[in-house]
């Protein structure tokens, strides 16, 4: 096949790039998604050179009406690109000065694929937080609307699986909206050091040319500038944090998950997932399957593998740029998908689930309340330790009889502990052990509504 | 929009899907890539239907006339999906009953999607493991051949990446080989756990029909039959095996690589990549880069993460099938696209690579010979530890002195052992450091060039 | 504090290595547990010098007379390491010379660390790989005498978690068997490959000796001979294997675990642990945790981190041999050890499980039968697509009339389609249902008793 | 084996923990180095508990008094283990009941093990974080004044391992102070994450006592209290926060150390490591091996790996606390361990560099130059993408004569373009190149300088 256009760097080489080796090191097929980015980059970067005088002015106009013109192709998907194109920084000069001529040769100037890169990357990835921090904001108020509208509804809390103390359901649902709280500020976090120009840093050791970072900064929105040309290049530990703040989210996301299937068996019956956010059987016409939630708790495996990926590429890697770098895109880029698309789908299913209050309720009595047992006897002065030893031979009594714990009689838990009387009946409810527990963080519901009305929901 | 297709299990719910749901859980984007299995596994499937009177014979034949002309528009890159496909096998069974009526309702008799899904990857990865030893022998045969066109060739050892002992660079070539011999085995052991038939476990439980499994086996070319239907469904252990093998492989050429650019460096001038496979500068005009052995280390990165994807996604899971298998996809298919277009690069790259075979031996002497002065010690009796502890002064000496240590007169030699004499002098070449070690594994070149005989190149 | 010896190579140095530096890179801390191999290296290694002539043999008797003390010292617990022993391998050749003298400088003849350490990890991860076969196969057997013990025990099998389709319990435990079955495999796989000897490589280049490696590998108990001398000293691909498989069965432990705590929980009731295997809470008298089954999912975590551990340290490292690799040894400890004492533990565990058939029994009715209806639909001649359609449209009715699918008289059936007729009626138990699937790899009861036989319990 | 004591929740149970059971489940060989915290916790809880007269302010005092006892016992090394001792906390409420009696048995009132032990891990990961902050601290003083003391060295800049454009050395050191700069920041917020009371959450569901969480964390220096008590025990985000940051940390470290073994190679012959931090070998007495750089960079795998453990072992864990999260604390510890013995080292080896100034400033010059050529045409006029098209031309020409760039005479440069003149000549020094690269960011050694003087070295 015929090549219309040279390489840029053609000139020093004797033969052209293998097909082979084109195809293999070609990073177009995914960076081209960086067009706008690169694009606002080219442009402020044209108007910079012309204001420097560092090209001519009218040259730098006729770029911005090129550039002009390229976006329109983009934005219309009429941007042609052709075999030759390596990525998309080539690809947007090569048609450039299609269009423009030769005055398009002076964007290059002062600038580097080395630093143009790590600036597009920047560019997509503050505002990928931006988004990220949105849709997790509509999760959070879903999850905390779910607790406003279910503030009624007690359930048991589980440790180990195994039923252990009443809870309101609530209260469960609110320390997802913690966990995702934490989530936004390492977000936040991130996106304060995603938050800084490399442009300026050419191939590594910044630019012989008169160029001002600061009004390069202003105009694309950048508070800090790198303060290192080889590091700004080589570095792409950003990435790595995004990742990172990313894969914990979705150990958040997979617990959520892995609770709402949990609940959704016929076993528990807790919850019922809605239609919309169900899949059938190709073979078993009564099933209806958590599919959503399922394939969140999946997705979390190719988020923490980007993680990886990405802390493997950049081990040992020798200053300053080396071609491994250009593999931290498309782990960026999936992972940025993915969250994106996990958050609104959940944003838009968690109001629908349909909670089974009975079903709850009736799990939250019997052994639940022992620990309210070994309570009252140490209000009565019994040291814990011995409390919890009397209850636990209480327990094994109700196991043998098959008794329930909230059907003895005070005559029956005097022969375990002389300290029992009257009150310890008003405490078996699972009502009342949640209402005690209203010390800050407990499940009580003075706490919860406390919570939030501070969340605002 | 509206669809204008149900969902095959539309049957038991009282709403669609929502957009957001449909698009989050479709598989459709990656698993159209298995259309060729899935129709091949139909038309099997089908065909034994019919043999075993479980669908009507005039039925059958409808179904594979229809699945004839599926192949075609697959073929013909005219098959047309619609927005409500939620995958490949729902694409192709919707499209097939366009084709031939209510008669492509027969075809999912005694069949789920959770056997078909698997069925269509061990078809899949069955065959590119075979894809993969193809190219992986391109490989090895293209560094056995350099081995033997350079068999010549003396050059430094090393470890630490501090020179150590002459060898030859073909000795050094060939522990590639051996390398990329046990990853072909790895492939091997791996692909004879792929060869197994799951189809026939319908959807966890085996299915109520008369099946001949070891028809359909034998057809589609599978030596084994899965014997429990709950683990059929619910297992990928042969696809983190074979991304295992993958990351292993991913090792061997990693560092294949990254011994290749740091021979490539100016510092070393040991080698020279051809200009087919580099790339150059957008700024420097100078700059020659390795970029595709660059991209061979970064790649590793991705099949690392991708092995980790699949180990996560699978961990914990209860039995047994769960969305959360659909995840196995795209890493499999990443993992088998990078690694065979690493391999078919790397094979046609490799015979391009032009060795400094002056620089190579002029780096191989010096210091390099202390071990052969040990070695002489011992065979004049000394204790080998002993031996290395005057060797260990005579380097301090040359280091002081700043006097190689081949240019060492036996006078001087003698200032640190009386035992050594004249032979000593002989020995101190790189040529003969090599020679001596002809035990097997040794980089004599007689054992070299023994080895390549058995290689065949 | 003053050091008592001198490193083995301190020849070349003017000044000692600093106490930080000695701390951060010792490895006897972990690497002394190799002792006893290292010392069955020596002893094999020291007869062979004598047998070749290489040392006289007075001298490797007085070897062999230390090294059989130095055992009796390591076994009975009297070995005295020092501050500056580097590894198992300088401690061992210390004290052999403090008790033979300079003879004891003879045993380093043909033989560097670097083959040395890679001998010792062979030979442990031979035995290793040996003792968790057996364990493997213990856990193997323990399931399918389970299954065996319950093979009238019907349960719903799932799908999403969700309610499927009835099966036997044996049939599920089954899965398990088939798993660690191919885990099985899969080591007997990584130890043909661990079976060869390394030693004879010299520290990268071979050694200048005639020594006969097929006497030592065949008095070590090894098949094959290393080809390649470089590639013997630098690559740990064995390992990264090793962690590999490790992994996989850790999926597949994990699998099984999360299977029985689900099991345990209350709601579904299903199993009871063995006290001796629970555990209690501190604070909640009642509780009962499956501690083991909690921490064998959770011990999957560092198995997956081992393997990328393993991997990471590997990725580009120019050959032959770094101090990287030291790294290789902790995890490989670490899974073993964890590998060893899981599949033990199960292995006590599992036959102190007790089912609650009645409940597994009650839970495998109703809508479970589902695919039976669409099935017999199917016989009496409509397609498998409609007859989907058809008992959808059922369900949903049952869903909104809250009657049981195993309630509706023929009457009611027949409103849906007028293909049910009286046998239908027989259908509708599990027990029918199961026994229908008998086809190889179904779960009809013959099919599991023979797959019982086969195992052999 | 005779068990002297119960477990703490015997109670319940009718068979005590088999062996196997006790010693898989067992924390206590790895969390017995968190009894300092555990005891503070215990002292600050105790205190609280009498001030809120939740108990008897004299059995209060009996617990401190013997608190101090068996803190008294751990400094001197005489606290005595008993094989029944689960973890840390029961064998500290163990130890203390024997020497205060049944007093003892308060302290537990109104905590649980499962808010004790994140309490536990919190106190030591504040603390931790805090030490490997001063010691990152340590290693980026060190590398400024590398950079500080070699501000006259003119080096090769690299990308793609290829000379690029010189540099200074400290303009290179400083892109290192610049990344552990950013893992500084990291460090920094995650331990404000990490910088909050659980205490008071119980088990699961808050206290029903009267107690006064304000008061505890101020006694414990932590600045928040948690919000939500299910969150509080079942979540370890800031746990993988952590491994993150020392992940990325290890990124850079690994970095650092590449770029040190590659410049300490025979070929690079740029840097000599002090023999302190050197090791020699077994077998070859001139080798001085770079061991505590490459241990460095291999040890990266094992933080990559402790991570991938942590976020494995947390994904899609149904709330609230399980016994899953009993892994966390390992691959804390090791993490922890890893990076502070890695800085310590670091920062006591870096000082003790030598660096051939004469060897970096040799290699900076002849092609390094091709940009200034380019640049120099810009400024005459040309665009910059056909003035990289005229060097490269100038490039091929010195390839195929084998004449040195800076060799060619204004005459040899005319021929390929009329714009150079006279000046270009004073442009082709390294020294010249860098100090033209003055804007921020750049090489020029004002730039560095004044980045040296606000680093304050």
């Amino acid at each position: 096949m015929a090549r219309k256009t040279k390489k840029l760097w053609q000139g020093r080489f004797s033969a052209p790039p293998s097909r082979l080796a084109e195809e293999y090191t070609a990073s177009l097929r995914f960076d081209r998604r960086l067009w706008s980015y690169d694009l606002r980059g080219s442009e402020v970067h044209c108007q910079m050179l012309a204001r420097q005088g560092i090209i001519p002015r009218k040259d730098a106009d006729k770029i911005l009406v090129g550039l002009a013109q390229v976006r329109k192709e983009f934005l219309s998907d009429r941007f042609h690109f052709l075999p030759s194109d390596e990525d998309i920084h080539t690809a947007i000069e090569r048609r450039l000065t299609e269009i423009v001529g030769p005055a398009g040769g002076h964007l290059h100037t002062a600038r580097s694929r080395n630093d143009q890169v790590v600036l597009d990357m920047r560019l997509y990835l503050k505002e990928v937080i931006g988004n990220v921090r949105v849709a997790l904001d509509e999760v959070r108020e879903a999850i905390a609307r779910l607790a406003r509208k279910h503030i009624d509804v007690v359930m048991p809390g589980y440790t180990h699986q195994q039923r252990a103390q009443p809870v309101l359901l609530a209260h469960h649902l609110l320390a997802y909206h913690e966990m995702l709280g934490r989530d936004d500020e390492r977000f936040a976090d991130c996106r304060s050091r995603v938050d800084l120009l490399p442009l300026g840093s050419g191939a590594l050791a910044g630019v012989p040319y008169p160029i001002d970072r600061g009004y390069v900064a202003q105009q694309l929105g950048f508070h800090r500038i790198s303060d290192n040309s080889i590091d700004a290049v080589s570095d792409r530990d950003f990435i790595a944090e995004f990742l990172a703040a990313t894969a914990i989210l979705f150990v958040h996301l997979s617990r959520l998950c892995a609770d709402l299937t949990l609940w959704a068996t016929a076993e528990f019956g807790f919850v019922e997932f809605p239609d919309e956010f169900s899949t059938g059987s190709s073979i078993m016409p009564q099933k209806k399957n958590p599919d959503v939630a399922e394939l969140v708790r999946g997705k979390s495996g190719r988020i923490f593998g980007s993680l990886q990926a990405v802390l493997t590429m950049m081990k040992g890697l020798p200053l300053a740029y080396q071609s491994d770098l250009q593999e931290d895109k498309e782990p960026t880029f999936d992972a940025a998908d993915t969250a994106l698309a996990t958050l609104r789908t959940l944003a838009a299913m968690l109001p629908g689930l349909r909670f089974d209050a009975e079903r709850m309720r009736a799990a939250a009595g019997g052994f639940l309340l022992a620990t309210e047992l070994a309570d009252f006897l140490v209000e009565r002065g019994l040291p814990f330790r011995e409390a919890h030893g009397v209850v636990g031979g209480i327990v094994r009594h109700c196991l043998k009889t098959g008794k329930g714990l909230d059907k003895l009689t005070l005559a029956e838990l005097r022969r375990f502990s002389a300290r029992f009387d009257r009150e310890v009946m008003s405490r078996l409810t699972p009502e009342a052990a949640i209402e005690r527990r209203n010390t800050p963080g407990g499940t009580a519901r003075q706490n919860v509504e406390r919570r939030l009305d501070k969340i605002g929901v």
